[in-house]
């Protein structure tokens, strides 16, 4: 077979490789056509469903928290994150002179304060007092957290980037922290008990149904092989 | 009220604040009380949720994907994405070869393939050919789109930066492409109707029910003071 005869066969959704019964079969979802034509739109900011967390700068006394959908995991060793932020936000500057922040997991509950925090800013509101959010301190940052979030990220920046229209802040986890109540008797996290909130283009989603966990798709052939 | 007594209410639970008919306000959830004893645990890469995502290289002669958690949106204006990738992975020469990739957006139904090209490296098994995954050209990178996905980000790699255990590809997303029957008749993306894939702390989720749009809780206000 020529790589011509097999890229017009994969385009057709012909199946290959020796490897078939360890693959997955993909339906095809409803009224789409495998090939079908795919617009082709500007580059845009749709990725998803991204993490809309809250996050927390300043002190026990003088904080501040903004909701932030431009943050994900970038190293696992040592484990490193990161938060794009707009240098005009009230935020930015308490970060980028503190060097310090901490990233708060919410809850679905919690979407319309979530909504709240990325639409007013710390300058012209206490959010934390609007949003009767409680605060803990924090165990390795000043930054202190929001009680109502099950987990926590704390983080030191190590390094920021301008990038455009954010700056992009690097930054070491150095703790995470954990509500008890989430961590079955093994001290294993629960993280579907969670009830954690994606953002997803312009909208709130709650997590729903478990498909499966990682490693799931090889199970059996791993238990075959033993 | 000096700044100590702020604190203390604050973490006892009361209201400050003028804006508090515009604020909104916390239920507790079962069984957590505020202010309840944290846990603190070593820094790790509990963030959550993430997207999943098949990340396509190399061409559609020769393609590779690979499934990464490690990623997310960096910045709006130009907008920019990253991959953070081990470089042992079998993609990550060809990444960092060719300098492009596409990132294709799973629905929950590939679950078990998001899963399976996690697990597989390209190495060993043809994943594209085993999960039974038809192409799409690229409109601005040589890499392919995989058409099961509704959703692709076309992207080129701007910078590489090692971190430690991964290297992050920042990138310039040049296009989006969109599968027509995802797109309502004014033209407006239902990422909704994408039944996107979730991914927190080694599991997989399905989105759930949507909780409001961005801005939805300072709408009322908004009409208000018109």
């Amino acid at each position: 077979m020529t790589a011509t005869d097999k890229r017009t066969d994969r385009r057709r959704g012909a199946q290959h490789g020796t490897e078939r019964s360890s693959g997955t079969r993909q339906e095809q979802r409803p009224g789409v056509q495998n090939g079908a034509e795919r617009l082709t739109w500007k580059g845009g900011t749709i990725e998803a469903p991204l993490p809309a967390v809250l996050v927390t700068s300043g002190t026990m006394d003088k904080a501040n928290v903004m909701t932030v959908a431009w943050t994900g995991i970038v190293n696992t060793d040592p484990p490193m994150t990161y938060i794009s932020v707009r240098p005009e936000r009230y935020s930015y500057e308490i970060i980028r002179d503190r060097r310090e922040f901490v990233i708060n997991l919410p809850t679905a509950q919690m979407a319309r304060t979530v909504d709240y925090c990325g639409v007013k800013s710390g300058r012209d509101t206490d959010k934390i007092a609007a949003c009767h959010l409680n605060l803990l301190p924090g165990e390795m940052v000043r930054a202190p957290l929001i009680a109502e979030c099950p987990l926590q990220l704390e983080c030191r920046v190590r390094q920021e980037m301008a990038l455009g229209s954010h700056h992009m802040f690097l930054a070491d986890i150095l703790a995470v922290r954990v509500d008890p109540s989430v961590v079955d008797p093994s001290g294993k996290l629960r993280i579907d008990q969670c009830g954690l909130l994606a953002y997803a283009h312009g909208q709130y989603f709650a997590l729903g149904r478990i498909l499966g966990k990682f490693g799931y798709s090889v199970a059996k052939n791993n238990k075959k092989h033993r």
